[in-house]
């Protein structure tokens, strides 16, 4: 290649950026390592397998595919509205909430402001932070979540976002409705607040904070969830925010008009309606969330009590050394060093056997 | 809905921003008007349906959309690398061209800087240009094509990007590639040129520019293609950039990991080996803009001859009025007025049927 450095031209944000690591895929590990049989407890992916509706629906659609999809998603918009208590026009789609999140800075935020996390929070709220130049405040967490007195006392004149994940991933951690609530009386509604419900489905019913009706009472409010968790679409990426109409308004005018395919929108229309799926993805959570708690406690190993489909287990500081043995022994994890969790390893919640293979490689490596 | 504004708080590109408008989809024409049988040719969609092999590889992909895509898209890009004798490391996938385009203008555009681009050509250049509050310099068409001396007469010092569509939507006009080369040869390396080349597989083999081979003269040129086009694959979103290893670096950074879903992966990789669907894809379209451009003759009106997989019609003033008509006939074709085309209506080239449909609609109420 000739000299050429592209470095030197790029805007300011993007020098510093560096891309967002994703779990180790299968064929990556299988192709490196030459090893057959490998479980992917990496990604808090659903372990299940797609949606039997979901897959006949997408067989049904297969020969559709030389046309654009329909930019205003208005199926799966008018199921979302309808299932959300909210109009259509209140409704964003994302190529997974990751676009969401993007998308929602974008549109906000620039290289003049400030955008407020958590430490410990998901990875993409620096990272589309830093894309624009804008200013990252991480602020320091207690017990491994939010400290969110600590983030309305740091909101300046020039915050313009506050990204909050419940539960927040990789610490699992889950802020209750009179916390969240009683930040939100704090924050000016000059300050678009994001509430990132990525892991919502599986928080039992009773704890979930009503936060779609907040959007009535904090219209700065912008609620995001994922199809890529509970149900169990990550391969195909869908997500998408509730907001204020105003707010989704602008938010569709960033948009990419096809930023969601043909087959995204067809399943995640479907798959909103495949209850059972659902049920069942949130039991095999649980079941696996005590297999990994029990074996925890009997190994001895500290964990963060988690309100997603995954738990991060404090191994100590060999934590990425542990990381590559349990890669040879065919069971991949996820490293949260990037996290400043430099101890800790990610566990994804899997089938039951699949957790135990996990186990097992804990067992010999740490036994 | 409570009284709130968003429109107050958005970066200030994002206010005078209207976002793409698709062509309408053939579900909304049906609900709209209770017709049953619609024709589509607003699109520039191809009109053969999915590739078989590509049909028969997605179904058996299905079963493994609960994970994560590739983010590193290895199999895609190892392919696209092969067929166009560059690195892994020179691709940058996008969900359909228009996310690179998009990227690029992210990456490299800041509110400081001016985009170049032609009168006539593809909206999203300055969709995108727009969303980051750059100014955008539009240079006057030459007989509706890019006038590539005006262009590098255009470039200041806060230049920092040019688009040229070659072929150009929705014009179908074509620069040869001694007009590009000596354009090249005008243009500061500071200076990001993107050649978007969506409609690539239709121009002759003899008279496509040697674009990508470019790159080793011209480090600073990025050239886009689709897989919306002549692959068939508009519903599946699939792009992907070539250019200099510094620049798809950069690219990189931005792209959102999970931006190409699993399923247009697959099918990207799989339809570039279906040589035999491409080739028919190419002849169907000849055959078709023959048909268009028969009629054009024989009923008097002019055109712009075109080397894309649509024919763009000269109506009169009325296009727009005519453009109503025809979905009552249940023919949707593409308003242009947009382009600044006021006297124009864009057809996409379909199946001979197809093709009929529009011509007898256009005896009907042109007769």
């Amino acid at each position: 290649m000739s000299n050429f450095d592209a470095l030197s031209l790029v805007n300011p944000g993007v020098k510093q950026l560096r891309p967002y690591q994703a779990g180790k895929p299968v064929s990556e590990l299988q192709r490196e390592l030459g090893l057959q049989h490998v479980v992917k407890l990496a990604s808090n992916e659903n372990p299940l397998g797609l949606s039997e509706k979901v897959k006949t629906a997408l067989e049904a659609e297969l020969n559709d595919l030389v046309r654009y999809p329909d930019a205003n998603g208005y199926y799966l918009k008018s199921r979302l509205a309808e299932l959300n208590s909210v109009t259509t026009q209140q409704i964003t789609l994302g190529n997974g909430s990751n676009d969401v999140l993007e998308i929602l800075a974008r549109t906000f935020v620039s290289d003049q402001d400030e955008v407020i996390f958590s430490q410990h929070a998901f990875v993409v709220y620096p990272l589309v932070t830093q894309a624009i130049g804008a200013k990252p405040v991480a602020v320091p967490a207690v017990d491994y979540g939010h400290d969110l007195d600590g983030m309305a006392a740091a909101i300046t004149d020039k915050t313009k976002m506050i990204f909050i994940a419940n539960p927040n991933n990789p610490t699992g951690t889950f802020l209750t409705t009179a916390a969240i609530k009683a930040f939100l009386d704090k924050v000016p509604q000059s300050v678009i607040v994001v509430l990132d419900e990525a892991y919502y489905e599986y928080v039992p019913e009773g704890e979930r904070a009503p936060s779609v009706e907040w959007i009535k009472e904090y219209p700065n409010l912008v609620v995001s969830r994922t199809f890529s968790k509970a149900y169990g679409l990550a391969g195909l990426r869908a997500g998408y925010a509730v907001s204020h109409e105003s707010i989704a308004d602008v938010l569709n005018r960033i948009r990419q008009p096809f930023n969601m395919n043909s087959l995204s929108l067809k399943a995640a229309e479907v798959v909103l309606d495949d209850h059972a799926y659902l049920q069942k993805a949130v039991e095999i959570n649980a079941h696996g969330m005590k297999q990994l708690t029990d074996f925890c406690e009997d190994a001895g190993f500290n964990y963060i009590p988690s309100y997603g489909n995954f738990l991060t287990i404090e191994v100590g500081p060999d934590a990425e050394k542990l990381y590559g043995e349990l890669l040879h022994e065919g069971v991949i994890v996820r490293p949260v060093t990037g996290y400043e969790l430099p101890n800790h390893l990610r566990v994804s919640i899997g089938l039951p056997e699949e957790n135990d293979a996990f186990i097992k490689a804990m067992k010999k490596l740490r036994g």
